[in-house]
């Protein structure tokens, strides 16, 4: 199979990236993350902007109260200690029970043996989203790649393959960050253009997007719609902020101004289109 | 007793406001802050805009050395752990004993029981300043509210009579922040305008007015002229912050720049009002 | 010896330094930092965007397999806690062992005494650069002065013969940072001017000067070249960064933007000097 031939790409403004944004903002769903100490900050903000209400709750005796409540749950390895490492597992088990929504984001997954036991205990309570990098998604597919930290070496389109076995397996929808984003729940699989080459120089911005594919899954039962919508949202947002951009300093500051304002009342863009 | 009976506004530049913040920048207290992992960075830059010296010291050995040579101490639960909870106490505790005002910030009080636990172990060590918003200080008053993770599902006007009931009952001014901001000693209540909704959209804006009231209550006797000076500030420099701003994303830097810049030889606004 | 007596200035474009900054770009080097958690993500957004690839890696599970297999190492103890200090330490042992360069940052050393002693047992492993304020390398060097947290209450310059003694006892290279900074091997003292009294109201940007450091380790054997072209990149950033900024928030964004654009295709100060 070719990428010509799997992908179909839902730009922005789409119709149900749009319904969905609006849902997103009028729900405001409770966004629980369990995710690394270099992230909290903007993954709040990126959350905040995009219409969601993060917590960040992290105590091994909140974690099983919480996730079940919240709306959705992202798991984001990136930092794991062993400490971590039972609150990340009470919060999946926890909302695994509960039916609450969950986006597993396994940073470096493959290069570190520790974190990678992990992840696999953490593949047992069915995440409902997977987002990694090329590698990551390569990694957890059982096929060898490289990473440099939490850098990935191959191309997303690289692992379309490798994510549509790893979506079979696990019965998650897997989501590939790269240039272009894949979307695949082991049969369709959707790309997302878009992004800007300058979002790999900020830190997390792959991170914010696992937790923006969260805020979608709080307001949305399809979870291939959810990864499309959220990935369209953020890709078309860094796009916009990239433009507006010296370099990556002004970029984050600028992604999350631009996922604040973009399908709203000042975004001509979509006002001409619909 | 209505809102309009008990508050009496005081707004940028008044002369008491001006003189605290005269007396932040000259002697650069240093504050303690033992506060949560989403907002480290955005607080110490606050501290040090606003004229503080921030010191994030957060190990159970090295708290109590450190809080009695402290100004003021900063307690904020957001992301506590059960390995945090014992640095928070020993730092209230130090504080308490040494005779170093110190500022408790109960996030997500009530809405969690085992942070509801380490608040009320928090509490016996007299915080000078409890600053949260309506449903955290609804909460401590025993009064219910509820909230949506950390944000506050109530508005700080309904919150002043639990406030005041919270402050006779701890000995504490507190503090409820929201669109218009109340302080109370259990007696007087002082409202403080100014602030902007956009700020919500800010994570840790309430966590870094938290580490403002800190800063002030370290070159002032007085906790509630302490709590009015910082809040009319923090309120004052979220205001221009806004005027400046797209969105949350550049809100949060301006809020930074404005703390800097307010009351300095560049405001105006300033100059021509005294 | 007097400061006019040792110090040469090196400054941008100087050819080693245009030279390593261009190495560090072609070869990205991967910096392993074990960090506090008030900078964890100012420091990875300042090492992407001077071109290294950052990675976090701070479980004790995790260290001693990573720092083997980096370019370079930060130990940063601002915030070191016992459960860290085991992940710092078992970093620094597994690098020198690998023979991985490493950079200490002694964050507020002297000052408090558990992290003083945690910092005595990081210097048996060898560091190849350390970094700090007037006041850390006074009191590593045994000269007694003060520290207000993790502010320095000495000026740079009066830390040069402390730096030459402590290069000389640890076969480090001492990096004392300033309003000019001072590099030395414990012979050769090389000032490099050019940063901006701004930049000490931006937390973390001494530990962030440390993870560039690290990152010039990464592609350059000599330690004291290293950290003069890392030290000399930083303050000509900072200095660039100053002039845009209005204040603190946006100077911290302009600084990043400045180590991205600093001699690369649009920076016409380097074009027209070279």
């Amino acid at each position: 199979m070719t990428l010509q031939e799997t992908q179909s790409f839902r730009t922005w403004p789409d119709p149900s990236v749009v319904e969905d944004l609006s849902k997103v903002r009028a729900r405001n769903p409770l966004v629980h993350c369990v995710t690394n100490l270099v992230v909290t900050n903007f993954t709040a903000n990126v959350l905040l902007a995009v219409g969601a209400s993060p917590a960040m709750v992290v105590a091994i005796e909140e974690v099983e109260q919480f996730a079940p409540v919240a709306d959705a749950v992202l798991v984001n390895v990136g930092t794991v200690t062993s400490f971590d490492a039972k609150a990340m597992l009470g919060a999946a088990a926890a909302a695994d029970q509960a039916g609450t929504p969950w986006v597993l984001d396994p940073v470096a997954v493959g290069a570190l043996a520790f974190r990678t036991g992990i992840v696999e205990e953490l593949l047992e309570h069915h995440p409902t989203i997977i987002r990694g990098n090329a590698s990551e998604i390569l990694a957890l597919a059982g096929e060898a790649s490289g990473s440099k930290g939490a850098d990935s070496t191959a191309d997303s389109s690289e692992a379309i393959d490798g994510a549509r076995h790893l979506a079979r397996r696990t019965g998650a929808v897997v989501a590939v960050t790269g240039v272009v984003d894949f979307v695949t729940d082991g049969e369709d699989v959707i790309g997302i253009p878009g992004s800007h080459e300058l979002l790999t120089k900020v830190t997390g911005s792959g991170c914010a997007l696992g937790a923006v594919l969260a805020a979608f899954l709080g307001i949305e039962d399809s979870a291939l719609r959810a990864a499309v919508s959220g990935s369209a949202v953020f890709a078309i947002a860094g796009e916009r902020a990239a433009l507006d951009s010296r370099g990556p300093g002004s970029l984050a500051v600028a992604l999350i101004d631009n996922l604040y304002l973009v399908g709203g009342k000042g975004d001509n863009t979509q006002a001409r289109a619909l």
